[in-house]
């Protein structure tokens, strides 16, 4: 039987860390540094030979350099004779360019996959793509795991009374459909429209939130103005509270401020991307994917199947 | 007969714009910027429809952010159907990590090759590679530039007396014998050798330099302690003069610095890479690969043979 072992680069090692030792193993002995001039220097220093590697890297920001550490680690792994390479991507950067939105526009979620395969990796494990679609964008197994369960888990033992689960828009209800099951709540979703071009949006709450206890539910919280935007919707509609979740905190520019200043009483995401903001009036609440993530490795490694990892206890 | 078009992205658009100028047409109408998150965002306003299109981008520092932008760029022309996409990349970076110099070494400059020609394109374009080898790293035409010629013009003008060419190193003799033979001087060579593990090394030069105004050239000048070391070396040797040139200025660290302080009484560079950094001393003299670069792409699009491109009037 062959050996599983886990390396890391500089995206996100706490994390890394973490899932090794869920998994009950140590970290692999790997350096990820710059030259002088900004280049990447990997070092290995354990051999690899012969063994199943899982490398645990978001690409998220910065964006380029955490992607460009992953591909020199899986060559590196790969001219060292690895038998096989798994990456583990938390957070799938550049997920938001998978189609041509406008003509010649590139597809850059594509252009990463092709990369991640060229480079010579040989499965990816990820999370809550933006698209599912992103997993045929790969012709290699992806294996695909949810936020929801975790998300889920949480505001089940918050016990909130009368709670309402709400989409932020109409992409993300299937999503939110998932949490409501869970929590054997109702559902709302949030109907923008521009009535004209040039005119601002209009918000209409589809569902009845009256008195309830809203929980916004989005994939990933950018410069958090959709989230915002909801959770303003939210309160003028009459909801007594508003949380929000999402399994990715992106968090960029204005997000921190907005999130501080907004009628949110809190904030629950997961630590696949780090927090590199402080969380001053504790509004923040971060959830680990690392049991979960240690889990699909474990059950990919032993070839088990990884669907009870959709589930909740 | 189809059409030439040259696009460049952030790394060296003045370079690109003076490209263009040399053949004589404008600039393609593009934008990279950035999305909040700081993934890149590429424009094309105006169409490639059937057009052989030109990239402009050396992959400098920020490295990672360079070759990504080229790659983003080379896969939205691609969907946008230009016939042909030729990447230009006056300086190739990551081409020092091009081979295994210890074990488990990634071979980053194999990497970008893949990623390269992954993305699409169909012909490089580059200059003074630091390992020739590099060429083979790709499956597509390598259409590969010198910089002597333009080192040894501006030499010529100088009218140096009594001038000798310098090698830094063993690994620089053939590009030092070139610069020789255009300036019709003589050729010495410093030879560096460690006698014992952890003792400084000991520098010797092998010809005959006294009196005579030395002229050191490498294909890369990047935190200037080779050429440094050099320069002293040549100037204990007894030389009247120590002048520095090569084809790309990586200056990282403590190079301007070191140049400052430095015996050299001119670093004689090209402008592959940009320069960041003030020339308070006026000691940096950059010259331009403009036309050098302009004329191998009019050749190459009309399919002459670029070998006129290594003479000098
Ligand atoms: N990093 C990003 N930040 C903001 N918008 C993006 C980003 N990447 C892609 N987009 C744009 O987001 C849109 C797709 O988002 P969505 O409609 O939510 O799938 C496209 O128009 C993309 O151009
Ligand atoms: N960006 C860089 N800065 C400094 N050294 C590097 C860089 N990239 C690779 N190297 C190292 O430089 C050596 C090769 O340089 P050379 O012997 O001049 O071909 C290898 O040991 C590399 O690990």
């Amino acid at each position: 039987d062959s050996k599983l072992k886990i390396f890391t680069c500089n995206a996100n090692p706490t994390l890394a860390r973490q899932i090794a030792d869920y998994i009950g193993i140590p970290l692999g002995d790997s350096e990820t540094m710059r030259f002088s001039d900004g280049e990447i220097q990997i070092k290995l220093n354990e051999s690899v030979r012969g063994c199943h590697v899982y490398v645990v890297q978001p690409t998220c920001a910065p964006v380029n350099d955490s992607l460009m550490e992953l591909l020199v680690m899986v060559d590196a792994l790969k001219r060292a004779s690895a038998k096989s390479i798994n990456v583990v991507i938390p957070y799938y950067g550049y997920a938001r360019q998978d189609r041509k939105a406008r003509s010649r526009d590139p597809i850059t979620a594509k252009l990463v996959a092709n990369l991640i395969e060229k480079a010579g990796a040989h499965r990816v494990i990820t999370m809550d793509l933006h698209a599912m679609q992103i997993q045929g964008f790969f012709d290699i197994p992806v294996d695909h795991l949810l936020g929801v369960p975790i998300l889920a888990q949480y505001f089940r033992s918050k016990k909130i009374e009368n709670p309402i689960v709400v989409s932020p828009d109409h992409g993300g209800v299937v999503r939110a459909r998932k949490l409501a099951d869970f929590l054997n709540a109702p559902l709302a979703i949030i109907d923008k429209r521009r009535p004209e071009p040039n005119v601002s949006e209009v918000m209409n709450i589809i569902g009845n939130i009256e008195g309830k206890t809203a929980i916004l539910i989005d994939d990933i919280i950018d410069t958090a103005g959709t989230i915002i935007l909801g959770a303003n919707a939210l309160v003028e509609g009459g909801v007594k509270e508003v949380y929000a979740c999402c399994t990715h905190p992106v968090f960029s520019g204005p997000a921190m401020e907005r999130l501080e200043n907004s009628p949110l009483k809190e904030v629950v995401v997961t630590d696949t991307i780090p927090l590199t903001h402080t969380n001053p009036s504790g509004k923040l609440k971060v959830l680990s994917v690392a049991p979960l993530m240690g889990e699909a490795i474990i059950r990919v490694h032993e070839e088990l199947s990884i669907s009870k990892l959709f589930e909740i206890e």
